[in-house]
């Protein structure tokens, strides 16, 4: 094992190593198709112990076996009966996308299966899929609103009808499935619609009948990845079509529907969060499989200004509740954070697109943030509740809206597009991990573990994130040839140190490039690399143009946002509560509370505020306007964001004000 | 003229002096009825020069009578038409309240013709209001929704349907016709759809076919005005069980239908803003009427908690976009605050009802604060633009939603609540400023013009706001019986000077109590009081849990709340500025400005801000974080927030960050 005199600064152009990735990841999401042109390819991991694995058990013992149940009685499965001629009644559920809930409750199930055989689990797949195909019409068109309520009237309402939205979760789903189970019953429903679509939609002079995008972006994306499943390139064109006939109006021209002005020209995100992220990840696909330069710079463009002015610390993403869209720039609101679980998803999806197109570490970086956060808060611990919305903050004397958009968690929602969503991701997560390259393997996350991009293994065993230490040990490499082990130092991470046999670098001299640390050896299985990330408990300030936390600053730990809650705190709410940024963080594990997190203790006091009667402001300087005094200590204990509002409810929050 | 030992410290608790209060304020809104237990009774007051003068008469001249065009347009007068028989074709507009506009206009034309004759107006008025005579059904019933939409379908959807809150806003506009015009025409309407809602609405055991209330509170205050204006004391009864019934699940106990709780144990304001404060002007109507001990406390306690912890510094009320309702305590966002125009309206009448009932100065501070600044923005400085919603900040780089919410001033609107409720509440202003007790005379609002009780009559000449001296003529006096004018020293004001006849008090020794100067006098035609109230510009802080502006002061003068605009402050956006508040301020008045405005000239600079790359987080403590460095120094002027958006769009700033 030697270290070479300069690592490769950019990953997927070592032409002297050998190829080393192969046609691996083909049971997750995101299998590039043979003239993709990425920086990176999926590679997969099998996660079998630690943080994320313990999300995962819950996902596959809780999560996905209570979808069925949840489908009967909330009515999904009754409206496929109901198109399918097989049951009497009227349309179930308040929107015309309920089906989407069981395509993306399959795909779930289908990931799911594809790691760990089930019988029950495949039997409810199977009836299901059954049910679904049976929905279907005889020329392909399938979406139980329509069928049901709307008696076949079609493509008439593109604008809120959401059926290219569902056709797009249905391929998704029938893909994994395809993926999974290797059988074809799904994917050919899908393919049925997609057929369908494509002979109906399509530019001017097409001799289509339609010009028109949905609504709700969701089946570019799909297309591509039907693309991908079935070889067939008009999938990929009709996903550019749609991707390129947003912006031009065909809806009303409105940023809700991704329609105000075309994706190659926007200067920022805009409009509906999901829609704007579901569409960023087809434009990434495209470009992706394309090689659409003009393409990928504007989802790259968007990227940057979507982080940089539009994201919450959480990785939270949508600042409005009506509308559920973004904000203007910096507009990042902590109680009205709208920051919907599946804008969260959404952003994954889109980031580790990205990922994989660039080979850029930031995309990964802000995956982990996402994933440990503004997604997890999603669902609770049991795995049997959900967060439809994200606040980063909830107020003393709070009044919930109940519904949908509560603070509170929920057992399913009117509106069930999350919780299903949440179920697909944590099944399918081992695909958003790793990566190789002609030159070697990318470890983007990490976990307990194998690493494996076909021809190299690489296993991992960590504690991550309650503790800094990975460990790994190549175990599978293919002879002498070098390759370059790439581990990902996160953006959050201002200290590392790494041994690699007999060598120990640390920030100073370790050979990082742009948030890659690049190992590059002839490895021989059973060769080790310790990689120590310093996870000190920090405070964090925000851009001054974030209004919303002026003066605060938010408590962070490795990749872990974290929060007050008020039942830490006895004797009072949290809106009087002062941080106090000189004095030393503490860290202490709890195995007992919150499933084992480690908490973050720091000093603080309570505010004495003075009564001003009916009147809220008075002149600045005076110590009427609230000048901090002294107030009384008091011990903070911040929990991490993603464990939240799982036990009484009560005030919380991310950012303390430190004066 | 001599000063009495000791002045009243309680109005209306005068035993000793003559009464000098009578049936005046008969041509405005609150005509108290015979049995009513108000500390105060209205005066009226004739503006005739002067801030609001020139707001009157631009209402007077473009306001009110671009009404009927736009009603025409907009289709509400059609929709009348339609319900009449006198026309074909379908109902215009997208609510079923629509007919409200046309009320609110005819309150505001019949207010003005109290005013000044206008052969035009009052044609007008005839015309709509024999549009509206015919559109009623026989047996009372009017709403051109449910005639015309609904196939006559009645009161199946008081959630929604806005039956009873559109007989409100007719009766409102029926009894100020009657009160205007000494006509019978449109209260003969209002009596008979009264009549008809008291015939079908009571509470179980009554024999009504229905129990139940409007989801959109109006009609309660309404009825209330009725029985002032009828002497029919079932009016008075029926508007009682209305406010009586909310609160009790009868919508399905939505906070935002006012059905949460009992008005009588709620403990803050909650719900839809407009909904919740014309719910409570009709408490305080009761509480006045009937000397209902329990709703005034329960009054008193609302307005209490409301202004302590849900109004925005411009007197704005409503936090959130969604649901238009109230947020929780000192939730008071600024870019994303609500404040529709009709909350502060509706804010003006509850208030006035309370200051009558009570007495107590501190109602006609939020009704200063709320005219001058949350009010007086809805509507442009040329009478023709409106705003629904009024933010304290608009971003740099805002894009803009445009419809009802848009920041930018918008001709008409889909839900044209607000434009007509400007005109109505600025058509009767003068009945907002003055009252009588059996002691005395009380100045609530300076203006120039003539302040009456009936038997005294004060005139008064000011350039207030501009200016805070105000000098008042005693012209009609009762003789020798020793009265108590009273002149409120508004809550801003921490330095004032009087001068009566050859005394002279400052704040220290003059007879101030709980907001009120009261000078008692045995007074002669031609005494002089001059009151001088200091209104050099200030910086305002506010309650430390209102996160939205920590480390933010906003300017003030006098009543009015100031704004930087980005027009004002070339070479760059708001965003970045910060306010200098160790520098003085200056004042500069700009007669060509903005219809003529004082400005307040600050020190400010434009902060640095290191470029942070893709994430706007980093250690606080950093220079990255955006701690504040010297920038460039840039001279800040303030404009009154109420004429913001009159020039060119762009962003706008009501607190700015001092470091």
């Amino acid at each position: 094992m030697s270290r070479p005199d300069s690592a490769p600064p950019v990953p997927g152009l070592t032409a002297s190593s050998a190829r080393i990735d192969g046609p691996v990841g083909a049971v997750g999401p995101v299998r590039l198709g043979p003239g993709a042109r990425a920086a990176l390819r999926p590679a997969t991991t099998g996660i079998d112990a630690g943080f994320w694995q313990a999300r995962r058990e819950t996902n596959a013992r809780v999560g996905i076996p209570q979808g069925p149940g949840l489908l009967e009685s909330a009515g999904n499965l009754h409206n496929l009966r109901l198109a399918a001629g097989a049951a009497e009644g009227e349309y179930q559920g308040a929107y015309p996308f309920v089906d989407t809930d069981v395509y993306k409750w399959l795909e779930a199930a289908s990931w799911q299966l594809a790691q760990a055989p089930d019988d029950t689990l495949a039997a409810d797949v199977d009836r299901i899929t059954a049910l679904v195909a049976d929905a279907q019409q005889s020329d392909g068109y399938l979406n139980t609103w329509f069928q049901i309520v709307k008696g076949g009237e079609r493509y008439q309402d593109l604008r809120w009808g959401h059926e290219l939205y569902c056709a797009g979760h249905l391929i998704q789903a029938a893909v994994a499935h395809h993926r999974a189970t290797g059988r074809p019953e799904l994917l050919d429903v899908a393919r049925k619609f997609a057929d369908h679509v494509d002979s109906v939609f399509g530019p001017p002079g097409s001799g289509k009948p339609v010009d028109g995008i949905d609504g709700h972006p969701e089946v570019e994306t799909a297309l591509v990845e039907l693309y991908r499943e079935t070889g067939e390139r008009r999938y990929l064109d009709l996903a550019g079509y749609f991707v390129d006939r947003h912006g031009h109006g065909l809806l009303g021209g409105e940023a809700y529907c991704q329609d105000r002005v075309p994706l190659r020209e926007a200067t920022n995100v805009e409009g509906h969060a999901v829609r704007q992220l579901y569409l960023l990840a087809a434009a990434a696909d495209l470009a992706t499989e394309t090689a659409d330069a003009e393409l990928r710079v504007a989802a790259e463009r968007l990227w940057q200004a979507m982080t940089a002015t539009k994201t919450h610390l959480t990785g939270g993403l949508g600042a409005h509740h009506d509308w559920e869209d973004f904000g203007d720039p910096y507009e990042l609101p902590n109680e009205r954070a709208y920051c919907e679980t599946c804008a969260a998803i959404a952003s994954v999806q889109w980031s580790w697109r990205m990922a994989l197109l660039t080979g850029e570490a930031r995309y990964s970086d802000l995956i982990e943030r996402t994933l440990f956060n503004g997604f997890l808060a999603g669902v609770s611990l049991d795995g049997e509740r959900w967060l439809y919305v994200n606040p980063l903050q909830v107020r003393d004397g709070h009044t919930d809206p109940g519904g949908d958009q509560s603070a509170r968690r929920t057992r399913w929602f009117r509106c069930a597009c999350c919780p299903p969503n949440v179920m697909r991701l944590l099944a399918s997560l081992e695909h958003y991990l790793a990566s190789s390259d002609a030159g070697g393997l990318q470890i983007h996350q990490y976990v307990t573990g194998r690493y494996s991009s076909g021809q190299v293994t690489v296993r991992a065993e960590t504690d991550y994130p309650w503790e800094g230490t990975v460990a790994f040990t190549v175990e599978e490499t293919p002879g002498e040839s070098p390759w370059t082990l790439s581990l990902r130092i996160p953006q959050w991470c201002r200290d590392f140190r790494v041994r690699c046999g007999q060598e120990t670098y640390d920030g100073n001299d370790a050979p990082v490039a742009d948030g890659w640390l690049r190992l590059t050896r002839t490895w021989s299985p059973g060769d080790r690399v310790v990689l120590e990330l310093g996870i000190e408990p920090r405070l964090t300030a925000a851009d001054p143009r974030v209004d919303a936390v002026r003066g605060c600053v938010a408590i962070e730990r490795g990749p872990l946002v974290y929060c007050l809650e008020q039942t830490d705190h006895p004797g009072g709410g949290l809106d009087d509560i002062v941080l106090d940024a000189t004095r030393p963080l503490a860290v202490k594990h709890r195995p007992d509370l919150l499933g084992g997190v480690t908490t973050v203790v720091a000093a603080g006091r309570r505010r004495r505020i003075p009564d001003r009667g009916w009147w809220p402001y008075s002149p600045a300087g005076t110590t009427e306007a609230g000048a901090a005094d002294d107030g009384e200590p008091v011990e903070l204990t911040a929990i991490p964001y993603y464990a939240w509002a799982n036990r009484e409810d009560g005030s919380m929050r991310v950012w303390l004000p430190t004066s």
